[in-house]
């Protein structure tokens, strides 16, 4: 029998219509072989490629823009947002208006042309979280941003025009959508009962413990009671934290853990699908004019984490018109999938 | 210089980031021949492949489930809500759940394998119109549900799993997201100035014409302001009216004519692009245990219309995880390609 199902965090209805005996392996594609390295501007030697560098952990003496790199942000070179000009917000009739101002960059994850981010070692893919919060942290200095989005798109499929292992990062002037949902519901939430609602989320979903996929003293990885899509799957820090970037190195390295045990989880049971993720964290806290305060202490009612989207259904068109999705899959079903494939 | 515009409407901020020199033509892929019929099952003559038909428009004295019908509706032999049960909603922690009860209905739009909707003739898209006013008016004499969802996707990149022209309906026991904004956001607007925000918003393109695509006595045409996807594009009506429904035979024959017009400027235009539409109608009015009348009143502040979205870029991760759009031409410019094709 189908079930709707309502996430009121994320304002969301699911249609959760799963097909009889339908398992893993039915949504398994044809994977193709990786290009060859070719000009491939991502790869060690290329730096000139790419524009110059804006951070980089690299191997002792090894010089910016050259060789020696481990992980290497750079500007995306057709960025979405411009890191020039004065930022002006205006009405249009109803509308609103704000300059294209913000900052667009890619992560390159490896110098390795053919490794993968769930292939890494766990000390390499903590190198990718450090570059994360270190860029992280130099953008929260431009005030003209209000948001900065971290996010992989894996395979082309999922978005990715490079094969080769990288993220991206894109600072905006304004709070996205689905971080607004978020925060709304927390801030009332927090008003009403005076505790985080992701604490608590967390709090019911370890106690029903169907939706778990795992867990250990730091985080906790769980499919959605809503799920929008087949095997979505979210990581959630257990300790209560608005800001992503407050992680500290013992925290970095215990969530290369928990993301590369996750990823490679996705990888096994559904034979290396496209993927996405988006590190969901609080808004810069920033005054706003004639209300001040407002943003100073909302963000901390808010509760990091990553959101993990396979991408192997096909979405079809009536989700972008509506807002109503349809997912052929029990997150139960799907946890329990996940939880057991190692 | 890219732009990030928000619809308050949609609540839906999108980055207008123009490519240089961008063009149609860019976005035109490579079209693949028709599959052949086979076993079409809905093709005349297949009558007996489908479910029994719920409705259709036949020539005098033909049989049901059997040839002779110009448009025939269907249920879906694989739908996502099933029409028979219980509705029980129920709270799952802090989550909401209700069964699964609904319709899923597919509207075959023609007996002709090879013809498409923007194909036909004009008095034959609009028995396609009568056929989905006639379900929509029958569906809402079952009290279970909340919203009716007209929707077509065209072609395998929009979703549509078989090639032979068809539109579908899901009833929903829940009032979908992008309904909800609007919804709101006219509530709103209705209870501050006694107008309805739509029609407000009508007068306001067409004051500034810049996005208008066609226009006639009853319909306006255009690329909304804050498009999400390139060559988005909207019908409205003029008359303000919340419900789809309430088209009369006259207004049926106008909107067939500017549906058709609007297709076709988009299949010249992006040479036949696959494509998705969406009727935004009003939901059903319904009184609500507790809240007299909430429902009766609400919708007549909404004004239905056609969202129509052209599947022409790839729509990368991240904007699933954030509500963040990226469209990389301006709705104005777009506008004006489609303006100017016929």
């Amino acid at each position: 029998m189908p079930e709707l199902r309502y996430d009121p965090i994320r304002w969301r209805w699911t249609i959760i219509s799963p097909e009889r005996g339908i398992r893993p392996k039915d949504f398994i594609k044809e994977k193709k072989e990786p290009p060859p390295k070719n000009n491939c501007p991502f790869c060690e030697g290329n730096e000139d490629k790419t524009p110059p560098e804006v951070f980089s952990i690299r191997e002792d003496k090894s010089e910016k823009n050259k060789p020696g790199w481990k992980v290497r942000v750079v500007p995306n070179k057709f960025p979405a947002l411009r890191i020039e000009g004065e930022l002006i917000r205006k009405g249009v009739g109803i509308f609103d208006s704000v300059s294209g101002i913000g900052a667009h960059e890619v992560i390159i994850e490896t110098p390795n042309h053919f490794l993968q981010l769930q292939d890494m070692e766990i000390n390499d893919i903590k190198k990718v979280l450090i570059s994360y919060k270190a860029r992280y942290i130099d953008l929260t200095k431009d005030v003209r941003f209000r948001y900065i989005l971290i996010f992989k798109n894996y395979g082309a499929e999922a978005g990715a025009s490079l094969y080769h292992s990288h993220s991206q990062l894109i600072a905006t002037p304004i709070i996205p959508l689905a971080v607004v949902a978020e925060l709304e519901a927390a801030r009332e939430h927090y008003s009403e009962k005076e505790r985080c609602i992701f604490c608590d989320l967390l709090q019911q979903e370890i106690s029903f413990s169907e939706r778990i996929i795992f867990k250990n003293d730091k985080f906790v990885v769980w499919a959605p009671f809503a799920s929008s899509f087949p095997f979505e799957t979210w990581i959630f820090p257990l300790k209560h934290s608005h800001d992503f970037s407050e992680c500290d190195d013992e925290e970095l390295y215990e969530l290369s853990f928990v993301l590369k045990d996750t990823l490679e989880r996705i990888k096994i049971l559904l034979n290396d699908p496209p993927y996405n993720f988006v590190i969901h964290t609080a808004p810069i806290p920033r005054p706003r004019p004639g209300r001040p305060g407002y943003w100073e202490t909302l963000p901390y009612d808010y509760h990091w984490h990553i959101e993990i989207i396979p991408r192997i259904t096909y979405i079809a068109g009536f989700e972008w018109g509506s807002g109503l999705y349809i997912n052929p899959i029990l997150p139960e079903e799907a946890a329990k999938y996940l939880r057991e494939i190692k």
